[in-house]
């Protein structure tokens, strides 16, 4: 056995030095009792300052792994229990007290709500599924066919971790055409949308970092930012988008690791963030030196006049992330999502991507790129548009048929929601519930806020159900509206203590 | 404003309240000066005991957002900084100040590495990629057909997170066949192995915690553990496997979190633990109580008889949870991988892998199920364990040829490598600098080494270069040796300080 030193090594000598023998004893080789060389034998003989060695003894110490008194030297401690008895009977292990502490009820809800995707009897007005009949199966099929004729073995094969070279090409266009000049160095692949959030999190958040959210937002991306231990600070959304003069309040008292906002049919309000507000948090983000991670996933999904420029477009000094995908308007089985910003963060995401699994899946990647290069993308975005549009006038015609006594609801103009305030004196769980048994499920709105106070809104979503299914859901919902209104006792129908206080 | 408290929510009470005021105050709807409601007050006119108010301002102040003094309230304090001047020029944001520390410079390594896949001029052996003439392109591409014949849209739409039920069940009977009885809610299908390692670390290691892993083991499971933030513990792997007498002495030390190791054809050892090894280890878990993460990833490529059981086969008490994929025998670009664990575990695991990317790719997952349903997977197997074995005698001919004056090694019986202990006065870096100007890239030892002290050793790969390319490649390698230890000072002979010691 021998100590070698590595001065190329990232780690710092001192801790080559006290791995090296925490390793031994660890692991036997050095006894409890044995003396390690005297610091300044040690020192000459390795030819580095005595205090490297100091510091590398003193972890030692710190990990109760050795005991130096002064004129005794340095010594292996003993082993801090000894072998445990061979058991009679094996214990089962408590993988629960292993685990990692989660919010395990918001995670199971999730969860749960998409396991619905398999089930087909109910009204699915939930989540933000896109229509599985508005997938284009056939271009699809054709892309799948050109790539396995055209790239060969490639496509099963492995590639770069930031994504196929050409892929990332194509990427680059369509950010062109949106208004971003972006090279294939600014983009990384990612597994769908989600990971692209979850990726930023984990290469930008320390547990204890604030988080600016919009309140509402997505709730997939509050799990994440949740998973990662961030503090969340909202900011409410009106119709023109995130109030930049709440944001300028919070930023005046914190220093938010990034805000994150979904400018572009908000997600589940469906706001459109005016151009004049884009300008503002812009601005606000430069004078405070905070990143903006932008959600453009509902982007190409507009049903009356093309969105404003994107932030990232806007952006002319690099403060903007950008991250959208496919999922809603191609396909979301093949998980192929993306993010564009910066190339310093870009480099860095890549890293995180490569560790987390690898790359994202070649054959999916090329199947999309196939679909981009041929313009059938965005031939079947213009298409789907239409009829996306369709179910939002139906779910609104069905609102103002059936929940003006009920419900007030804003109309989107793209995005696949609705976001409704009940007024009517019924707890959301209640009528979540009472929804469910007739079939329809809804969303209620406390799974969008940061913030857990009682709420009183529920998403609708008109992507995955058809017209009339539509029209049918929203009249078994004000059926169950009816139905929970008269059974709940008057006791219940302030579900929470609600107190004017301010 | 009302703040509303909501008893069913995850969150305490406690907090809700001071959530409820941190808010307003950041978003400057109580300006400094406000005066909040007395605690008595307030916990009367919200049903809850005056502590619980205690505690939420009790926050508040913790965070500088309000002062109390007795006598006068407790009033919000003024914003922490003015609002920054318009800056008349915009800085450039410093991404890399922002983001996590990284061990920046490994993670290059590997990503710069991953790249090489798609340079052709490289005889490769340096990385464990499959060989891409033996990946069953018609196999595939006829299972992609069947698959978009048989489970039309569905195979482009979203499914469960823990994987397409009708795969889980196929990876049952995979299972089954390997010994282990395990039904489909024991199973998590990932994006590939390296995601099941990623998981499993996010779902289980809190910053600081002890993994132990082999020494050496797979480079990408260290750099997933360290960016868990692990504290690793090696315990070295002779022919026999992992040493059960050096981890007998480090449980007695220290509570790991788990024992990571690969016991079939180990990466890069070659090693395959004996039968008595894994009774061995399996009896240590059980009387320490330790989970053992079991990497099976070679498992099938086996090429001179079948190996022994799994750890997770012989496992009668739910300690094991076993990895493994489909990348090295049929596709790597699919990104298909699985975890097989005991149902506590798997199930938080699912929440995880939902939060980080939501699911697989479900064409993916088809196309392999429809492979294991068809028998093609096993067939396919089969052929390429010839293939495979004809390259592993194919280095180690070319090794016996031409090596034995400057390294060491051992036959593996199965896996990707040989593990190569250099004997002749060159430093690692140097060879393997001096064989990349001979086309030749290798992987330096210390890629598959936690500790960081210099090392004598290689990695060569004989599964992606072809049998004429390996003997080629082995000839140019020693070349390289032969011309780098002509070149090589002598006070470069030792690279490193290098002192017996003990």
């Amino acid at each position: 056995m021998e100590l070698r030193i590595d001065r190329g090594a990232p780690r710092p000598i001192y801790q080559q030095i006290s791995q090296f023998y925490r390793t031994r004893i660890l692991q036997g080789a050095l006894p409890p009792g044995f003396l390690l060389p005297p610091e300044r034998t040690l020192a000459r003989s390795l030819g580095v300052n005595r205090t490297t060695v100091m510091n590398a003894y003193a972890e030692l110490k710190a990990d109760r792994l050795v005991r130096g008194r002064v004129g005794h030297g340095t010594r292996v401690l003993p082993t801090s229990r000894d072998l445990p008895p061979r058991p009679r009977e094996i214990a089962p292990l408590r993988w629960s007290d292993l685990a990692r502490p989660s919010d395990a009820a918001r995670d199971q809800e999730l969860h749960d709500l998409l396991a619905l995707s398999e089930s087909r009897d109910t009204i699915l007005l939930s989540l933000g599924f896109p229509a599985p009949e508005l997938i284009p199966r056939q271009l699809l099929d054709d892309a799948v066919a050109t790539v396995l004729r055209d790239r060969g073995p490639g496509a099963y094969f492995y590639g770069p971790a930031e994504g196929v070279t050409s892929f990332r090409e194509a990427l680059g266009d369509l950010m062109s055409a949106r208004g971003v000049v972006c090279g294939a160095d600014e983009i990384l692949v990612t597994s769908g949308s989600q990971q692209a959030l979850d990726l930023l999190a984990r290469a930008l958040i320390e547990p204890g970092d604030t988080v600016v959210v919009e309140e509402p937002t997505y709730l997939g991306a509050l799990h994440v930012f949740r998973t990662a231990r961030a503090r969340l600070v909202t900011v409410p959304v009106d119709a023109d988008g995130l109030s930049v003069d709440h944001l300028e309040h919070v930023l005046t008292r914190c220093q938010p690791k990034f805000v994150y906002t979904l400018p572009t049919y908000q997600n589940p309000s469906g706001a459109l963030m005016s151009p004049r507000r884009r300008a503002q948090l812009l601005a606000l983000a430069y004078r405070f030196g905070i990143p903006i991670v932008e959600d453009d996933i509902y982007g190409d999904l507009w049903y009356d006049q093309a969105p404003p420029p994107s932030l990232r477009a806007l952006d002319r000094h690099g403060y903007v992330i950008y991250t959208s995908s496919f999922s809603k308007i191609l396909a979301p089985g093949l998980r192929v999502g993306w993010i564009s910003g910066p190339r310093a963060i870009v480099r860095r995401l890549v890293q995180v991507k490569q560790a987390a699994d690898l790359q994202a899946s070649t054959l999916s990647q090329m199947i999309v790129e196939q679909l981009l290069r041929s313009g059938g993308y965005a031939r079947h975005a213009a298409a789907v548009r239409s009829r996306y549009a369709a179910r939002r006038d139906a779910m609104e015609s069905a609102l103002r048929k059936r929940a003006r006594g009920w419900a007030e609801w804003n109309r989107p103009g793209g995005g696949f929601y609705f976001w409704c305030r009940v007024t009517a004196p019924v707890p959301i769980g209640v009528l979540t519930a009472a929804a469910a048994q007739r079939d329809v499920s809804i969303l209620p709105g406390a799974a969008c806020l940061a913030e857990e106070s009682a709420d009183a809104h529920i998403r609708l979503s008109f992507s995955f159900a058809g017209v009339e299914e539509i029209a049918e859901g929203i009249a078994h919902l004000t059926a169950a509206v009816r139905h929970a209104s008269g059974r709940v006792r008057p006791s219940e129908r302030q579900p929470v203590a609600t107190r004017p206080l301010i």
